[in-house]
């Protein structure tokens, strides 16, 4: 499929990097996107470069936040002995829509995946174990999706916290296994937070 | 579902704009993102904005094209005597992969939709009055989706052409009614392009 200006040969190209985007439905993105008032591309196009350009982390959870502490973490209500880990922002809104969890969260910003050359060091993982090291935490509950990157991680994880002496702790698998996390019920997803079991018997199965 | 930044937010809901995307399609995309380099974010924001602001159409045929008169209207080769009218550039492409077309083409930018408030005027109908009215022009094609709108538009088009003296025809009915012409396959459309009859007949069905 050849195109008539490299302009929009362009865009069609930039967008269908976007996952789940082939070269057809780019084309009617881009056409989508021609049709609209030039001031409303622009603020498009903003809000996404602003995103990443301009994007801040909690210093404490590493989840996505404007401020340098999160709402989360800076809320004395929560439980600062129990750290929930987890992959990304979606999870931490999957788990807030059950109100079961009352504990901070750690956001590890994706799983170790040799495949995607993602290992350990490409996470939050160090500044995990220093919020462990820090003290004040007596259980970490891995919230992590059944897929086998998750499992990886959780291996991983439960390593490195056990050496720490914390309590390692796991959801309980009522998400059916191959699933990512932020796609089941909130009923579902809140049930496998109450029944969560020591991470040694879980492995065991 | 209220998100932890505001930056995060603004993506979601621009990226949340695009058809066929909802808030959670939109929010794996803004971490898919928020995954990349910087650099590559920028080249992304920059060729969807550049689209939409430094778009150029051809000023014969409408179509996209970085050029003052796109390729297809400068090649000497083409049948200048027959227009073939289909709504946007995804209708040119497919067009030209049947090889079936030797004629020349004018993109509409649409099609007639009361329902969206999209009337003949928002159409590049006035340019195409003109290059009829202009003469040397022999036949009028109306290659228009078999849609409630795609019917509109066509029925809209014959009735001013026709006080042109100029003669319509439409592509044979061979697509299924109902369907967008650039799904069809190749063979089916370029047959459609070859069995074309009279706009009059073809309405009686």
């Amino acid at each position: 499929m050849s195109l008539s200006s490299t302009l929009l040969e362009n865009a069609v190209d930039q967008l269908a990097t976007l996952p789940g985007v082939g070269r057809r439905t780019a084309m009617r993105l881009a056409l989508d996107l021609l049709r609209r008032d030039t001031q409303k591309v622009v603020r498009f196009a903003e809000a996404v470069r602003a995103l990443r350009e301009n994007v801040r982390y909690c210093e404490r959870c590493c989840n996505i936040s404007d401020n340098p502490v999160c709402e989360i973490c800076a809320n004395p209500a929560r439980d600062a002995s129990l750290i929930c880990v987890v992959e990304d922002i979606r999870d931490v809104i999957a788990i807030e829509n059950t109100r079961q969890f009352k504990g901070l969260y750690h956001v590890l910003g994706g799983v170790i995946s040799p495949m995607d050359g993602i290992g350990p060091d490409d996470l939050h993982t160090r500044e995990l174990m220093d919020r462990v090291h820090q003290g004040g935490v007596r259980e970490v509950l891995l919230a992590l999706g059944g897929t086998l990157e998750g499992d990886t991680t959780g291996f991983y994880l439960n390593r490195k916290l056990a050496e720490q002496g914390v309590m390692v702790t796991t959801i309980a698998r009522g998400i059916s296994v191959g699933a990512e996390l932020d796609q089941a019920d909130e009923i579902t997803l809140g049930r496998s937070i109450a029944d969560r079991k020591p991470y040694e018997q879980s492995v065991k199965r």
